[in-house]
């Protein structure tokens, strides 16, 4: 392969031909090709980007690099949801075993933390016993007996994704919609599911940071998923400000069990029952949304849900009692309180910066190899368009490390806005499948 | 360094600081930033640009990277000449030692060919025992000894180029104006000297392809070495067929020692006595330009220039005697023509087309590490605007590989392109410093 050819053919903003991608892709997971040569490629595709048959050859390319699960043996629809993630985002936690209870299977392979946004694994691992690596063959089995399993990326699946991941966190190439649309639907497509429902956030805790970025990587999603033979439902959602109450990894497994008892705040449950209703209509479990969204209401509301959410624990080694005894989770040493410096109605929470905050506490991670405590965050007793009054709490801080508190204080009085005036509540749900 | 970030600012179109460009060619040079970031960066650079205080910055670290030649021993005004390549361009041969002979020094550190165009160290190395390879003590003993001396580049010398060449070579960034600019000015800069002339190739077989990119090569380089302290001229030279009528080592260097016995092509002489005369100048030996052409033209005349080239030949290790007996050089097997096919005149030279079919022959490097023939090449008798007989020879085609040359062949006589009405001579001197 002439690499220099190919990266001055994109550099000129050329398509690459099929045989092209497949041919660098094979190549540069085997060895063959240097990773400077790699990044330059990789910069190159964020300036000129990649056409829509560019970026399916390249997710195909991807997905042929490791071997893709064969999960015919389980009788149920395969659907699995996907989040392009933000700030007390656990909608994972909750969706993934209601989608099981009402009769799918949910293969969930799931993410870490970096920068502001948190990562589902790393809220699980905050279970005491929690593992979420799991060899391929005990996946197969808790899937099996809880028809969801929840585990972290493996050297099996998507392999080049891995690699080319690991590079683009460390050249600056990570913003590019055909970029992220590859990485997501490789990793995914390797499940081996039927079906995938899309959540994409947008907004100052998101990735996409404009509603149009977010519609254009859904549209692509939706189009290369489709090309490559699955069914695909997106939903844009609004990340403006965190979703839910709480941010930090133990506290969120708390809101989420919160959701399944039925207790969960109303934003949160929406964006669930949303998602979670386009599953069962992606599994032709039901063919009107409105009956997927019954079928949410009924797993949660008795107790389906949460029964396989404990079920999954158990089977991956966790402490199935947390979820009728929360202080056999990570429990932070201090609680202080951020309150209103005027009364008025919450104007802006700004997600970014809290997800900052949060990270600067110990939630969340700086650099890949930083160390996360389980323990710390946020837990919000206002959201945006909410009344408060002088003096009253909006935010719950919990600290471990008092070193870290001010600049976490600091930063969380920063993101909140408060205006004299009525504020309307954000929307949430901002634009969904055609 | 947080090289993510940098590479960031970058790709978002800021400028980088003076700090940050000095502190990222200090940390590459010495190993502590890896290729698949540097890689990044320069193509964030290709598509972004850098400013004329960047590339200037950018200049000054990789000249930083090396020593600085002090040649402030030797009394004459030290001057160099730099050309951005082409095909046929044989010009330091000639320049270099007339500028010496007029009474410059001129340290001359040179470079290899690639692809479709030349290098004066493989032209030099054709002629039998020439050793370009000189420490940099030796080198200061031929400059002591002949005013010039022509070697190739050194590990002390801007070594920041070197690396950063190398890695751009191989990531399609070759192609990028401040870059370029950088590369040059750094190392003629770490030559130690006063001034530079520049001869700017425009045209089909240049890497400058439009004029508009040409000037604004020119016009970034004189103003980085003014401020850099140097003083510097421009020509920007036609490169839309050969310079001269040799294209092809030992071609070149009969044809150089042909135009130093003042028997040379009339646009050849032009150039190199355009060039010499504007060294002249910088040189502060003369102060018109007039006065400087006659300076060239008087110790061509007068034998000094000849006596110069062969004396360095032979402080260099070579065989002085070549430039009285061509039969010294190496020489091809076979010589065949290429004939006008119609009769009328000349229309075009295609010089990459020629360029690449000398390479084909074996007179130039596909690869880095292809291996030259210093024999063959194409000697052509007639030149754009020239009247042609059908029949008649319009080149020479020198070879010695029989299976190379009917590509060879076809390339050429696809390179030519003759017409039934006359056609003007191309104009040589496109541009000229303000």
């Amino acid at each position: 392969m002439d690499i220099p050819r190919l990266i001055r053919k994109k550099r000129d903003g050329e398509a690459l031909s099929r045989e092209e991608i497949l041919d660098f892709i094979e190549c540069y997971t085997r060895g063959g090709i240097p990773d400077y040569q790699c990044s330059a490629l990789l910069m190159a595709i964020y300036f000129r980007g990649l056409d829509p048959r560019e970026t399916a050859d390249l997710t195909e390319a991807m997905i042929r690099s490791g071997q893709v699960l064969d999960l015919s043996e389980f009788p149920q629809p395969k659907v699995d949801k996907h989040s392009t993630g933000g700030v007390g985002d656990k909608t994972s936690l909750i969706v993934a075993p209601a989608a099981a209870a009402g009769g799918l299977l949910v293969p969930m392979i799931s993410g870490r933390g970096l920068g502001h946004t948190g990562g589902t694994l790393d809220k699980l691992e905050s279970i005491p016993g929690f593992n979420a690596r799991l060899t391929l063959d005990r996946f197969r089995r808790v899937l099996g007996a809880c028809g969801v399993a929840l585990i972290g990326q493996t050297d099996e699946l998507a392999p080049a994704d891995r690699r080319l991941y690991a590079l683009r966190d460390v050249t600056a190439t990570v913003e590019s919609i055909p970029l992220i649309c590859a990485s997501i639907l490789s990793k995914k497509l390797a499940e081996g599911i039927d079906g995938l429902a899309l959540d994409i956030k947008t907004g100052s805790g998101a990735l996409m940071k404009s509603f149009a970025d977010a519609r254009e990587l859904a549209a692509r999603m939706v189009g290369i998923g489709t090309a490559c033979g699955k069914r695909v439902q997106e939903l844009v959602t609004d990340m403006n400000q965190p979703l839910g109450c709480a941010v930090g990894n133990a506290l969120e497994v708390i809101e989420a069990i919160e959701t399944l008892k039925g207790r969960g705040p109303s934003d949160l449950v929406e964006v669930c029952r949303e998602l979670t209703a386009r599953m069962f209509l992606l599994g032709d479990l039901e063919s009107r949304l409105e009956a997927g969204r019954a079928r949410f209401d009924s797993v949660l509301g008795g107790g389906k849900a949460l029964e396989r959410f404990t079920r999954v624990i158990a089977e991956q080694g966790g402490d199935p009692r947390i979820a009728e005894d929360y202080s056999r989770l990570p429990g932070a040493r201090y609680v202080d309180s951020v309150a209103a410096c005027a009364g008025g109605y919450i104007a802006g929470l700004e997600a970014e910066a809290l997800g900052r905050a949060s990270m600067v506490l110990g939630a969340g991670r700086e650099r890949v190899d930083s160390v996360i405590d389980p323990a710390v965050g946020l837990v919000f007793e206002k959201k945006v368009g909410d009344p408060v009054e002088a003096g009253e709490r909006i935010c719950a801080v919990y600290s471990n490390d008092r070193a870290r508190l001010p600049r976490a204080l600091e930063m969380i009085r920063g993101a909140i806005t408060i205006s004299p005036e009525p504020v309307a509540r954000l929307p949430l749900i901002l634009g969904e499948a055609l």
